[in-house]
């Protein structure tokens, strides 16, 4: 099939080679002429034979992701589809699929996962939206997902792509936590000589095995007690939203909530409430506090 | 080789079976007198051929262990090695070290994973102790750990082995909250149709691929709200020591401790300090109160 | 002064009388005729003298809050002052303010605390706003505010006043986690005989001597162990602004949040997500489940 | 009546002038020679006039104390008491009372709050025994209690004073926490412009308001913005011992274990756990690291 793809970044260019590779006819636009195939998004449909036309966007969330689908709004045409498979908040969805609905043009959300690896091993996909949608989508979802059984979901109705997507990355948060919270209690034990062959050998027959794990283990192998890095995380928003969700729905997250509150706290060159914590036990106690 | 096994229950049992296919000896003792091959410890360790003994050691953690260990203290000889396979604390482990040292005996202390799985699976092994003594051990570790490069590490002095299973452990809990705590988000929203479609697809191209991830699937399938469950979690003692090892290192370990802490609250039948919550409530703002 | 009073509840009633007691003219309306001074909105406006005419609106949040407003903006004149002193989110503050002032109306938010007890020791106030409209609000402040130095800030722009009246309560959620965390604790230890009384003992000469432990030994001399009530806490809305407020700002909020989830889990029959731990641990170690 | 004193460190030395003022005889011992009113346990035990004699230990927790018990067991006689008011674990008061009681010997533990103000505000005092070596300490507890109807109290056996004592400084540490969050927050908020006019209104009419909001009143009046501190923060062994004994009961404790960890996290040159969070990110995302 046919499919216009906005947005060639690291992600997006990635992508389309493995669309491609499946057999299938991409045309891609860029901001950057030179990533793009075409020089402008009416030249992208344009090119797009007639038949139910589907366009992937795949730009940052907020408003490049808007104007893109506004102008897609005026573009393409009754029957035609819009996919958004960029990181929006699932609350934008809807929104989209009203607009989009005004002009008799479908809506699809899709959450991505995969990262660099997904060129090569596929890209996780969960998507949402009327089953009529999704079937105008569903070659280019089989040409981007692993190989095998798994990998991709029609998650349920619009939104829910991205909401399951966005779980999926709150999960991520307190997995990593995980690790890496017994990873530092490893290294401070005196009787333990080598944690990075005891996570090596976690790899095959524990309960905590995992591609994280294997990746952990890639990243021991390359600095042994990461010396060479800052204990500095960021977070995507993700695992904000996640958060957000769970306030909405009165679900107490705490392991994924702890997760996120520590990267906050990484990014902190001195902590103010620790300050008032010092503060305070100066002021009751006499006790030292150290100065700046 | 010849191995002397003590504890022939689930665990015990399978691992007497995994050893044997490998094509070692092994001469079981239980009290249990119809999972046993000798009637006693003495018997057990008198049918072992002269040269250095093993005797592995897997029954409950405290008492049990401490017994058996005093009365193999007393039956073996200078030279042999007793394996304490069971959950025991890893604090206990320099102590069992030393009282059977006094006579000469070595100590190696090792964490199995595994469970149900182990038999046909291999089972997971983190081992400590000298090199000297693990190396008398070793053919028993080559047949019980997983086919493959991983899945048994030496992970450093006596009591390594089980400082390493109980961070294991302690990664374990924070993992399996992190599915939990996703989990409950997805089936609280609205949009998500099927969750337990999404759990299966993210068992491939995703970044929480896992072992647990396809229990979890499995789970679903034997029940896809998992309805027939209460929500009740024991917790082993491993989780609470990997917190107070953590306390002791001042280590922050947030998301393990909050893995472990709701596995207490779900035991409760009713929360002694929400009542205080909900008391404070009413003393300030006369907000009602639910009596019982 | 004269002030216009929408809003006669529980709170609303009890601020007429204080203000009233403090000399000043209040025209109270309510939707309930029963509690009201006059009839409709357009009476009250209209027999508020001329001069800058002062409006408090103390109504729920959300819709009666905004329709109130709607109604003022019509009904006021240039000059005149609307304040908000329901439990408004602080983001709705700017958005009314901004309503008004294309009419020529100021606008001021107001957190207000005391519950029960504001009658008569009064009611805690932190107002935003400009000078020039705080102003014409300050004799009724004053009224409200307990008596001495303290009770009552003027804590910044618009906005200021509910977003700090929302810290007061978050920093409040984690002060009664904090009371009902020990007592449990203390009721739990076999050798404290008396846990009230070492509740009641610490109201003098400790770090952790407050109002609200005051409170809890109110509570605990009407029901020693709190046999009679449920562990079941509602929560107000505020504290999860409060986390959501950090999560904008990137703060960590690792005490107020465990207080938040704390409540949520009390209200929950059956935790769903500790039936996905109990149905893993099941998976994977053969562990007995409770079924329902 | 007449005590014994040893110890005369900042508290101990101020216990000693506040008994003093109201009428009894304090014979004092310490290391320091400046200090002490005696040179020897000998020359004090001696000093004291016959009938039961009371010694009150007030040396660090751990050896200190542990071997000025023992030295009392000698020196003292069968009806005297010895009374342990340092930081004692509670878990080491059963051993003690065991080890006087051998000798006939009495022991009171006594858990003691008051800090630097105490000699002026008096101490408050939890204490656990037996009623009949309680009796004869009394005297000494009226006199170092505030006044007033609170401060005191018999907590319970042997244990339940040091244990009372703990379970006031976790609750201590989550109530110090929530103010440092609420003040972290406020300092971010656009809309407050006064931080420290908001606590400072808090201390009347709030629910929020206590002894630790006034100390950090104070503290921002020296300092309005802490910009003079480091937000680092020691833990004093109490928090450590009251997340422990929580675990041993299986009692939930997420808001005092969530400060006991953020004051672990302030002492952290750089965060482990973190350096791993980003090795993680970068291997599965090519996120950028921040190196060293």
């Amino acid at each position: 099939m046919e499919l216009g793809l906005v947005g060639l970044g690291k992600m997006g260019g990635n992508m389309r080679e493995r669309i491609r590779r499946a057999g299938h006819t991409v045309i891609g636009y860029d901001r950057n002429a030179d990533l793009a195939d075409v020089h402008s998004l009416e030249e992208l449909v344009g090119k797009l034979s007639g038949g139910p036309r589907v366009v992937w966007v795949m730009v940052p969330a907020g408003e490049p992701t808007q104007s893109t689908i506004d102008q897609l709004a005026e573009l393409l045409e009754p029957g035609d589809v819009v996919v958004d498979g960029g990181n929006s908040r699932w609350t934008d969805d809807e929104k989209h699929a009203e607009e989009l609905a005004a002009k008799g043009i479908g809506f699809v959300d899709c959450g991505v996962s995969g990262g660099v690896w997904g060129l090569e091993n596929g890209y996780a996909l969960m998507y949402g939206g009327d089953a009529e949608n999704v079937a105008k989508v569903q070659p280019v979802f089989d040409a981007l997902k692993p190989e095998g059984d798994f990998g991709s979901v029609h998650a349920g109705k619009v939104g829910a792509g991205h909401f399951a997507k966005m779980v999926h990355n709150g999960i991520e948060y307190a997995m990593m936590q995980a690790y890496a919270e017994g990873w530092e209690l490893l290294e401070k034990a005196d009787s333990v000589t080598d944690v990075r062959e005891v996570f090596r050998s976690w790899q095959e027959g524990t309960v905590i095995r995992s591609w994280l794990l294997d990746l952990a283990v890639n990243a021991l192998d390359e600095d042994e007690h990461l010396d060479g890095l800052r204990g500095y995380a960021q977070d995507s928003g993700e695992g904000r939203w996640t958060v957000e969700a769970a306030i909405d729905h009165a679900v107490p997250l705490p392991a994924i909530t702890a997760s996120l509150f520590a990267r906050f706290a990484s990014r902190q060159e001195d902590s103010p409430q620790m300050k008032m914590i010092a503060a305070l036990r100066n002021q009751f106690g006499g006790h030292a506090v150290e100065k700046k």
